[in-house]
């Protein structure tokens, strides 16, 4: 790695002078910081979502076929291909959730979970990160959670439709698409 | 693609009775929709982030290395690899506001973009989307704007390198993962 821009030249955080809410929603809670910047000037209105640390599950079934869900998803208007993923519950491990997320979505249960990664979605302007596992011999069981504000279709796909499927211009979810990739990385090892 | 749920079972989008502004700031806007679900019933407190739709370039210099940026993102108060990225203006062209941040933040220019897709950073709750270029041929040329809500260190890696960057399991922004895996199906075809 080749560093282009001036060794002095280092980034660093900023400094939280203060900080209030801005949106006190229970499902929406944004805060409003008074922040320093490296160069010293305040900002008075940085905005941050409050979000809620998630889940995420890419289900992979004895003969290496892939369980995937569709959902409607309202901020974009549109529907679109996912992983099982959920907000962790209080008590529970990232484990349990990411298990529980996979039976109450998809009706699957896995053998195992391999830690692939974590991500940030909208790392400057929302907190919720995700951490997202590799379940391995995913099968039918459990008892789906049928949500009506969470419709969801389930499918079995091969790895080259759902390759397929990530190559397609129509609009993805960027951690659908990170985690796929993720999980095709730790299959190959 | 193998349907696992029933065929009567399909997914369709909400509908929206009323909205109106949750939190009316110019860099932070939260509408507040009443929404009606398929199964009829109305939910009267689902939020949406209008966020700006942004533009994102992977710049590819004639050797085949990637141009990559580092930032402090506030939100999850990390300093991440990312790639340049940024809103596009009034008045510009997807293909303009690419090319603007691609020297605004690395200091460099692109022979041409090639559009390997559009993601959704956090489509349940935020509107923006980001559509992603592939920007090859890229060379250090043009002006870096200095701006200090963005301070920005500059590297250059070689496809290994990032690979490996992205295999680590420090948090990342998923877009970031997401852009690197299209730009590599790119590179490879």
């Amino acid at each position: 790695m080749k560093r282009l821009t001036p060794p002095s030249l280092i980034v660093t955080p900023w400094k939280i002078i203060s900080s209030k809410l801005a949106l006190p929603e229970k499902w929406f809670t944004v805060r409003r910081d008074i922040v320093e910047l490296p160069s010293g000037r305040q900002v008075d209105d940085y905005f941050v979502w409050e979000a809620p640390h998630i889940v995420m599950t890419v289900p992979v079934t004895a003969e290496g076929n892939v369980i995937i869900v569709r959902q409607y998803r309202h901020a974009i208007k549109t529907i679109t291909y996912q992983f099982p993923a959920g907000a962790v519950d209080k008590g529970e491990t990232n484990e349990q959730a990411a298990q529980r997320e996979l039976e109450e979505e998809a009706g699957f249960q896995a053998e195992s979970l391999t830690h692939l990664g974590c991500v940030a979605s909208y790392a400057t302007k929302v907190t919720g990160t995700m951490d997202i596992y590799l379940a391995r011999n995913a099968v039918a069981g459990g008892q789906r959670h049928e949500d009506d504000m969470e419709e969801t279709e389930v499918f079995e796909i091969t790895p080259d439709e759902l390759r397929e499927l990530l190559s397609t211009h129509d609009i993805q979810q960027a951690d659908f698409v990170a985690a796929a990739y993720m999980a095709f990385n730790e299959l190959s090892k």
